[in-house]
Order: structure tokens, then sequence, then C-alpha cells
């Protein structure tokens, strides 16, 4: 089978890539991506343009888009939904079926207390109960903003951002410790790794306080890149589990990703007693998006 | 008096700025000040051609600095010394007696386990024993890197040093939080910048967890812009005073400074039951830099 013969097109539209997937039901046939995420973009035409550019080939069929082009400065603003709720986003038409196809934006989910939000990850959520329906437990998605979503009867009851990702690429890039690492994500030390999430754990001032000390060995002479940016990646994944820690003790665990970050979350939470499974962040996309489309099939 | 009477310059030269001032003995007479900091110069030459510059007309009388000028990557690298140690910094001499002055430079202080240095601020606390040689106790030096120094005999004994500043800057103007701040320092909600504080230094790790919530809160409708702003310095403030809590409790506490920051950190340190003392950082540079030229006309 090739892409002409797709049913249905996926997409996930972050703020910084397109990725989009030809496929017949749950079977994916081609993939394409840009770098053109919802940040680069900026009204419905050029959001139009960008899909017909990449899916240029593939049949007139539905486009099922979820992440950050539902946002309020995406192509059209796909509304939150309030926890608890479903994980299986409703899906919000675009006017006018751009270029042809009937394009589905996946709404985002919200929480009002502590506010949070979501756009995306509740895709990926319902793509993994759509394998599991019975799971009950957290799951953990680690990125540029790391959720931390806890599933119970189907539903997401309650979630928790944290900027782990964010403040990494930040310290690591721009602050005065760019000079001391060695531009891994800090995979290649694991003793310094595993000393910095247990310390973050159990001193959490004192681990945060620490930092300079990466800079500072380097000025006098003792410096460890690899050492230094595990000891960074530890501390701030240390403290993302020390705030998580009411959602993943004694619960089971699933994290949803491939990256680098997702396999160091694995080993952090392994080794605080935890038994995490790992699943594929892409498969479950594309498996959510189709749980949405079946649903709102069965609907209409 | 007039600059015409000085009979030394003492110079503040830091990564981003440089000022001096025309002293006669302890006597202020005229300050200046440019952006050309050690970070902005490179080479010898660029440096003697600033101070020249900045200094026109001032008589051709000794020049004594301290800072970032004696890195590595300053006009002449002035060797660290190790703590514990007198505060009054040693001072090196730039070869030549670039444009017909004598120019002295201080010498940093290190500390070896934990790693750690500080360049500038050893002549501020050395400014502050020379006016109270008796204290013991901590200093803080609220900054882009706050340091605090634990001082007894007239010596540096132990320091710390915490990115607070450098981490409240990056997170406010470069992260996504930069989109729920209201641009200051956050001095303007007590209660908010008070609340973030004790909660960083009772619960560290849900303190750390919150600050997606600044965001997301401005994403569903509930933003506080002020109130925002003084829980992300709140935060950041309340998990170093945390960090430092083995320094400050039961000590005397001097904070030197006069900024926005020292003020938060004044607050802070009050409402945790500490009675910090405010001295004038630029006082104290000028103090510390007279006791250093004394010091080694007495040697020599």
């Amino acid at each position: 089978m090739n892409a002409a013969e797709a049913e249905w097109i996926a997409a996930d539209w972050g703020t910084s890539n397109l990725r989009i997937w030809a496929m017949r039901g749950a079977d994916m046939l081609e993939a394409r991506g840009s770098d053109k995420g919802m940040g680069t973009l900026s009204g419905a035409d050029q959001f139009a343009a960008e899909l017909a550019r990449l899916s240029e080939g593939w049949p007139s069929v539905p486009v099922l888009a979820c992440g950050m082009v539902g946002a309020r400065q995406g192509w059209i603003e796909a509304p939150y939904r309030a926890v608890p709720c479903p994980a299986i986003p409703a899906l919000n038409a675009v006017p006018g079926d751009p270029g042809g196809r009937k394009v589905l934006i996946a709404s985002g989910v919200m929480q009002s207390d502590p506010p949070d939000v979501m756009r995306g990850e509740e895709t990926q959520i319902a793509g993994l109960l759509a394998a599991k329906p019975d799971f009950d437990g957290v799951i953990c998605l680690p990125g540029t903003h790391t959720k931390w979503a806890r599933i119970s009867a189907g539903e997401i009851v309650h979630f928790q951002t944290v900027m782990t990702g964010e403040i990494f690429a930040l310290l690591s890039r721009q602050s005065v410790l760019r000079h001391s690492l060695d531009g891994t994500g800090g995979e290649d030390d694991g003793t310094a790794f595993a000393d910095a999430v247990a310390t973050a754990l159990s001193q959490p001032h004192q681990a945060w306080a620490r930092l300079f000390r990466l800079r500072a060995a380097g000025l006098i002479g003792t410096a460890n890149p690899a050492e230094a940016s595990a000891h960074l990646s530890g501390t701030l994944i240390g403290l993302d589990l020390g705030a998580a820690r009411p959602h993943w003790l004694g619960q089971q665990v699933l994290i949803l990703g491939n990256s680098g970050l997702a396999r160091l979350y694995e080993t952090a939470l392994t080794a605080q007693g935890a038994a995490p499974v790992v699943g594929d962040a892409d498969t479950a996309t594309r498996a959510g998006l189709l749980a949405a489309w079946r649903q709102q099939e069965d609907m209409t």
C-alpha cells in the first residue's frame, strides 16, 4: 500500500514542527515532516498553504490534527475541556474545508485548580488508552514541558506540568553553565546522573544551590563536562520527580516518549523503585487521533 | 575638592560595566561609568584604552580595580586565593604602567570543596570589615550570582554562590513565562512574594513545579502579572534561602547591596526571623580597595 490509498491524514502540529502521516485505518502508509510549527506561522492562509504543500500528492481525505495548531495563536482556537474528562479529544472543524479537505483540530485539556493546560498530550493519552483501556495510574510525557497525568476509569483526573526541558535548554545554552557542559542531554555519566537525582529528591534546596559549582569547577581546573551535563539533567529531573511523587509513588507509571529525555526519566524512576513501562509517542498520537475520529463518526 | 586632587582611582570593572571613582583617601571626589565591561573588551590594549578614555583629565595616580577585569578573559589574570583567607585582596600590577598610571587588580577568592569562586565580592567584604572589623556572621551579596559568605575573625571562612539573579532573568525574559509577568523584579505584590518564599522554604519540590501555573493561569483567563512576577521572584529567592539556611540561621546577617533584588532578600530574610542589616555596595567596594592599597603600602 502507498499513500494513494490513504483514508485519512494524521497531523502532529506543535510549536516547532509539523509531522503528517498518510493513514489507512490504523496503518501508517507514509510519513512527512517540516519545521513549520505553529510558532512560525500566522493567519489561516499560512496554515492552509503549509498543509497543502507538505501533503502534496496525497488524496483529498480528512486531516486530523493535534497540538498547538489549536491554540489561540494557531489555525483555529480549539477550546479546552476541563478535567476530569475523557482523554479522547473533541474535534473542531476548520471552516471552509481548506484545500478541499476536511480539517479537524483536537481540543486541549485544562485544569482550573491548580491552573494547568495541555495541547497534544491528551491525544497521546487517548491513543495509549485505546490500547490499554483499563490503565489506572500515571502517564509521564517528558518534554519541553513535562506532563504528569493521573488516569483513572479512562479519564484524565488531574495533571501537572513542569518546565524541566525548557529550563534545561535555557541553562545549558544561555546561562554561564554553558561553558561547563558537553552539549548532550546528560546521558553519558550514569553515576553523576543518579547521584544528582537522589540529591534533588532528598535535599532539593541544596541540589538547587549546587548548580553554580559546575561552572566554578571549570574555573579552578576540576571540570568534567560529561559529569556536569549529567548533574544538571539529574538535578532538574530529580526536582520534577520530587514534585510529582504523589502521582507516581505506588502507582503504575507509563512513560510516553522515545527521546533521550524519556530514557532519563525511565532511569530516574527505576532508581526510585518505580517500574515504568515505556510507550512510543508517535504511535500514541496516531492512535489517539484515530480514536477521536471513530468516536466522531459514531456520533454523526 | 575636585578630581584634580585625587590621590588614587577606584574601579569596579565587572562583566557588563565599568565604574570609576576619583578618590582622596576615603573621600570620593567624582564618579564616572561606562558600559565597557570585561565582556565587551578583548586584549590588553582595549582595557588600557577604555580606562584612559573614561578617566581623561584625572591625575596620573594609581588605579585599583576589582571584579572580572582580573579573570582569565580580563586584562590580566589575577590569581585566586583559597578560603579560609582574609577578605582584603592581594593586588596584582598590570605590566608597563599603561597610560602612565600604576594599575593594580584585586585577586579573587576560590574554594576547592565544594568548588566556588568570587571576583569583586571579596573586595566589598573587605570594605565592610574595614568598617566593622569584629563582624562575625554571614554576608549576603545579592546579584546575578548571589553569594553567601561566612565571616569569622576577619576571614572569609566559606562561601556559596546561587544563580538566583541569572535564572530569574532567563525565566522572565526568555522562557514561556515571559508572557505572564509584568517586567518588574517582583516587588509589587508583597503577599504573593511572601507566600512564594514560604512555600519554597517548606515545600521546595512543589514550589519548583508550580512555575508553569503562572503561564497556565494566563491561558485560562486568571492571569495576574504583578502577582506572577512576585511569585517567580519569591520562589527563586526562597529556594536560595533554603539552601543558605545553615549560613544565616541564628547568625548576624548583613546584606550588601541597594538594588531591588537586595531589598527582596531583606524582606524574605526578615519574614524568616532573621534581622538583616543592609550596607551600601559601592561604599564597600571603595573601602575594600582602599584597605588593599593601604595594606600593600604598609608592606612595601
